[in-house]
Formats: structure tokens, C-alpha cells, sequence
């Protein structure tokens, strides 16, 4: 029970960030003069990445709410031992983990990328910067990302756990054959 | 043996795909007129993103030989059973390879976000398009794309594999106790 009891308390954590980085970059907006006549409101949907970012992470929050209650009224009615639904529902749950928590890493990553060309600009390529207009923007959206990496961490350690919980049922001897 | 000749041989295929990626990144360049008057080579040098690609995948790919030759030499020697520096091992090759797949994963997501920009440019941030002018260089990148996220999925198996290996000699009724 103490590993469950653990996974749950990581996997609401990992929620709470979840939401946090959603509603940050959500609610993000800033107005600046770019040129001298011409001004403009920076939003999330200036940026497709952060677009994706914040659909991905109200995603994965929903995922993780609904494992939350499942375990919760699971771990009332079941014993863990490993036979019929309790081990497909094991196999489900590790293969979605694993699944949310690369697209976590991936949504939070591209996310990184596209803005660090706003910070720095690609003069290369004649892509302007644009963080020097939109400081407070720049700095929340940063802010964002690093409650995003927080989760991604805690999702990480989630996943290993459910990979230990799934696996530690299995044979060392005969290949995928349970004791 | 069988899942370890399967781990082996699915490192193997990832180990190729992460070179061909590399090569073809690195070895691309296309010289172009993007204005009447002005003409540019585009290589993999003008977006960071490439250039962390390439050495990301230079460096998984050195650690999956790595991989390979230990395990070749381990397994002539050792017996698997989970005893002192196996155990070591298993659990660095388990960490590790979390943290290669990552990495693979997230490399290739920064890369495909920079791409992007390239292809579709945001007008509303003033960032010009360039693919239009760089057709056979983009082309090279989104298949040198495809062969990472084809190294990627190989590598997500493979540490699921790991994790398997590890997991499945621990006790199912006890929190870390080895069978």
C-alpha cells in the first residue's frame, strides 16, 4: 500500500503543476508598441507550440484525475493480486503513463524551443526578437515552462512506479509468465 | 536469453537510425537566392535546434554501443542473477536509458518546432518562411526527422525492456526485496 499511497500523492502533485502551467500561459496577455505606430496584444495563440502546450497539459491533468479516482475506489473493492481485470488494468495504466508522460516532455520542449527563438531572435533567417517588447509576457510564459518541467519530473517518477508495480509480478525466470 | 538477444537487436536498429539521422542533418546544405541580390547555404549550423539534434544523437548512439559491448561481454561471463554489481548494472542500464530516451524524444521535438517555423513562418510575429526557397534542404530534414522518431519508438521499447529485466526479480508482496 505504501507505494500506492505514494504514486497517488505524486500524481496529484503533478495535477495541481499540470493546471498551474495550463492556466499561466492560458491567461498570459500583454500589449506593446512594436513600431512606433503600431501596437499589438501578445497572446498564447500567438505561438501554435504553446497553443498544443496548454490542450496537452489540461489533457493529461484530466488523465491523471480519472486514474486518481479509479485507484481510489479500486483499491477499496480489490485485492492487488495480479489475475483478470486487476492485471489488464495494470498493463493500461502503464502503457498511458508512459504515453502522457513523453507527450508532457515533448509539448514542454517544443514549447522551450519556440520561445527561446522570441528571446533570442535567428537573425540568420530574419526571424525579429520579440522579448524585448513583451517582458512581463516572456517572463510568465518562462515561468510557465518550469512548473511544466516540475510535472514532467513527477510524471517521470510516476510512470516508473507503475512500470515497478506492472513488472515486480512477472517471473525472473520464464519470459512474461506471472508467479 | 530471448528477450536479452531482443533488447540487443533492437538497440542495434536504434544505434543506425540515430547515425542516419545524424549524417543526414549534418551533411545538409543547400546554397539558395533569397533575395534578387543575395544568396545563402542553409546547414544545420543556422538553427540550434539541428545543432544540439546531431550531438544528441552522436551521443545516444555512442551510449547504445556501449550498451551492446557490455552486455555481449556480461552475458558470456555472468549469469543473470540479481546479485551485487548485476544488480548495479541493471539499474544503471535502467536509468540511463530513461534518461537516452528523453532526451532522443525531446531533441526531436525541438527540432520539428524549428522546422515548422520554416516551413509555415508566423507572420504575426514577422517571422518570413524559407522552405519555399530551400526545397530539397527541408525535405533532408523532415526525413532525417522521421528516421528519429523511428530511433525513438525502438528506444522506448527497448527501455521498457530494461525496466522489465529490473523490475521482474523484485518481490511482488514486499517494497524493494529481492526474490
Amino acid at each position: 500500500m505504501n507505494i500506492m499511497r505514494m504514486e497517488a500523492f505524486l500524481r496529484a502533485c503533478a495535477t495541481l503543476l499540470l493546471l498551474t502551467t495550463a492556466c499561466l500561459i492560458r491567461f498570459n496577455r500583454q500589449t506593446s508598441l512594436i513600431f512606433p505606430s503600431y501596437s499589438r496584444t501578445a497572446t498564447f495563440r500567438d505561438l501554435n507550440a504553446l497553443y498544443v502546450l496548454v490542450f496537452i497539459d489540461i489533457a493529461a491533468a484530466g488523465y491523471n484525475l480519472i486514474q486518481l479516482v479509479l485507484r481510489g475506489l479500486l483499491s477499496s473493492h480489490l485485492k492487488p493480486n495480479m489475475n483478470g481485470s486487476y492485471k489488464h488494468l495494470a498493463w493500461v495504466s502503464f502503457l498511458f503513463d508512459q504515453a502522457v508522460v513523453y507527450m508532457i516532455f515533448a509539448a514542454n520542449s517544443a514549447g522551450l524551443t519556440a520561445s527561446l527563438f522570441a528571446v533570442t531572435g535567428e537573425h540568420h533567417l530574419f526571424w525579429m526578437k520579440l522579448c524585448n517588447k513583451f517582458n512581463r509576457f516572456c517572463t510568465q510564459i518562462g515561468g510557465a515552462l518550469l512548473c511544466g518541467y516540475a510535472a514532467f519530473f513527477l510524471m517521470a517518477m510516476v510512470s516508473s512506479l507503475t512500470g515497478y508495480g506492472l513488472f515486480r509480478h512477472y517471473s525472473p525466470k520464464n519470459y512474461l509468465v506471472l508467479k
